[in-house]
């Protein structure tokens, strides 16, 4: 079958998984948790010839990372896989409604998508992921993974369809089209009136990609040059941790801070006991010149820095005069993916939160909250850092769309 | 300024307008209001010389009637700016919210999008209406119109930026392309960053055409080959009016019928007396083999008859053997506006609305109610037919986005 063909046979099959109710969905993903567990070693084994290759192909040893399958981290797929189990099902659930004068009742209702395409790297957690989010919100789907995880994904992508397959559904509806490359994933994007909505997950550069590329709407999962703002009447013993765990506890990740600007007024109180937490925690500091003078052994910020989404041990650092200053260079630098404000003057918060056009806008909290877990959605999908449809961590609705349904006794329009 | 410095100019502009309160909102609606009356002669002059343009270039007679301004047209617009000020503003509306359990107040709140752009055709009133819904919703506006309509809309344009002007909002957050022809089309679509989402409205044709090249995320805005299914237990007392209305009351719009399935049970009852009302309007019938026994005049459908949105006193009808068979053609042929079952069977109407995958799906009802107006929205962006973000009939809430705000005292992440 061509990548096309596939994508077909995917759309084909999504109309009974559509309708499916919450119980049988729920009996695929406790299905798919039993399989997880009963094959981990066929899982190790094909993760072990895709590391083995990327090893060969000078794979670096933070993406071998994210590649490796082991047993703790197959059972916690599977817990994963259960928690989705206790999720409510966002299908069916009426949005809005009314009776119109005319007599005719209208009633908006969630529906599945119909067919989600996911373009992502070489990171299985994530096809398994996706598959319970998707089977769970009745949704089928076609995933273009990494190459470099083609084995793993398709011991996977096999354990996905025999659960379904055991419950009546058609192993069709879910389909990789990681055999055809760069072509497959060209297909996805390019199958309008198939695929209903396509998520790139990855680095910047994929996501950009297929933000430029798609013909099929986009859900964007952006980048985040995160900032923090120390106003003047900001609590410094509330500070320093919240810059700290913004910076340190996860660095890898998008809702981590990149950027601290810090009023005039108190960076000389707060930059040097901060700089010394930095320094303990081996993060390097880019400062401007201001804060330079402040923190002993920074390295002098250039433009570059204060675009730059590190990722890593490094933060950029500036002194502003004041949150006016702070504003235009959230507007001009931002992602609008997360900013937070330290300060105990109310009006400068309501108007950071007013102001500030991020995803999530914060006020004396780490940045690091950012998160569908921490926000209670019981499931991750990404965090949306475009406006459209979904904006910031995005739960199992953002899966669905509605439909209007209206039911009449022979009304006619006058 | 090129192109993308107005659009750059909007983007300026939109902050205070995002930010602005509802009766700021309303009053510089009610300026625009009374601007229009108090122009209206000077509306006529420039529309009198786009109209003799466009009978110069051969326009039309269809076209130059959506092109003119009249008096009681301009009062009508007037009106519909001053209704959409008794409309409630969507910004500031909190979606959800609630309290972790380590303290943080998280909820998520409707904000203006920022920036909308508008392609569409040489209709003035549209620049009006989406205007005022622009205005009220908060967000700056960015518009290419049809250029046959340019001078029209350059002094509805100004209009609009004296009546912002008035009430302390820059002029910018209002900007059109139109004198950059298709170049300033192109620079909207590719204005990511600048310009949040995109709504093209007019022909089948403009509108792939944005979808297909658009950069920015787009709101489709889609063709309706609608579809009536007449069930074996139709009441056709009911039908046949039904029917009638969905295809004559106003043929040039999106939700009116344009084929018609018929079970074959009923086919012979139903048709002859529908061929009489259909010839009385002047309707002309495509019929299959099956219906052109039952309805005199009738002529031959093709497969393009089914593929056809005529907008015009044209129907497709087709017998078919039953309600898989109705699903199957329009799962097969549909757009996915909007459908619907004639049927006194409560299970053909569970299922025709289960599994009819259309932005609209009714029971027993004239296909027209698909309209923003009908549904009690007060005002029409347009009919979605996609599913992101959007679906049906929307109203002003469609042109808001959500961000999240977080509410803490300290905490971090851990």
């Amino acid at each position: 079958m061509s990548a096309v063909e596939l994508i077909q046979s995917a759309k084909n099959a999504s109309g009974l998984l559509n309708r499916a109710s919450t119980s049988q969905k729920n009996a695929v993903l406790a299905t798919l948790a039993n399989l997880l567990e009963a094959n981990a070693s066929e899982i190790i084994d094909a993760n072990a010839t895709d590391l083995a290759n990327g090893v060969q192909n000078g794979m670096a040893v933070g993406l071998q990372d994210r590649l490796r399958l082991t047993q703790e981290r197959i059972a916690a797929l599977g817990r994963a896989v259960l928690d989705i189990i206790a999720l409510p099902d966002p299908v069916g659930g009426v949005v809005s409604g009314k009776t119109l004068a005319n007599g005719l009742k209208i009633s908006q209702v969630r529906v599945p998508f119909g067919v989600i395409g996911m373009i992502y790297e070489a990171r299985p957690n994530v096809t398994i992921d996706i598959s319970a989010l998707a089977i769970k919100s009745g949704n089928a789907l076609v995933l273009r993974g990494g190459s470099a995880a083609e084995n793993t994904n398709r011991v996977l992508i096999g354990l996905v369809k025999s659960a379904l397959e055991q419950h009546g559904f058609s192993p069709d509806a879910i389909q990789t089209v990681d055999a055809f490359g760069r072509d497959g994933a060209k297909a996805i994007m390019t199958a309008r009136g198939l695929v209903d909505v396509l998520i790139p997950r990855g680095s910047a550069n994929l996501i950009q990609t297929v933000v430029q590329e798609s013909k099929v709407p986009v859900i964007e999962t952006g980048d985040g040059v995160v900032h923090i703002y120390v106003d003047e009447s900001a609590d410094l013993e509330k500070a320093v941790p919240i810059i700290l765990n913004s910076k340190i506890q996860r660095p890898s990740v998008c809702n981590s801070l990149e950027t601290l600007l810090v009023n005039q007024k108190v960076a000389s109180k707060l930059l040097p006991k901060l700089a010394k937490g930095l320094a303990e925690a081996d993060v390097t500091v880019h400062a401007d010149a201001e804060a330079k003078v402040l923190m002993p052994g920074a390295e002098p910020a250039t433009e570059e820095d204060w675009k730059t989404e590190y990722l890593a041990l490094e933060l950029a650092v500036r002194v502003v005069a004041d949150l006016d200053q702070a504003l235009e260079h959230i507007a001009k630098y931002s992602t609008r993916h997360t900013e937070s404000i330290l300060t105990e003057d109310i009006r400068s918060a309501e108007r950071f939160l007013s102001e500030v056009d991020s995803a999530v806008v914060m006020v004396n909290s780490s940045t690091r909250f950012t998160d569908g877990g921490e926000f209670g959605f019981g499931a991750e999908v990404g965090i949306s850092t475009q406006k459209l449809h979904a904006r910031g961590p995005m739960g199992l609705e953002v899966l669905t769309s509605t439909k209007w349904l209206v039911r009449g006794d022979g009304q006619v329009r006058s």
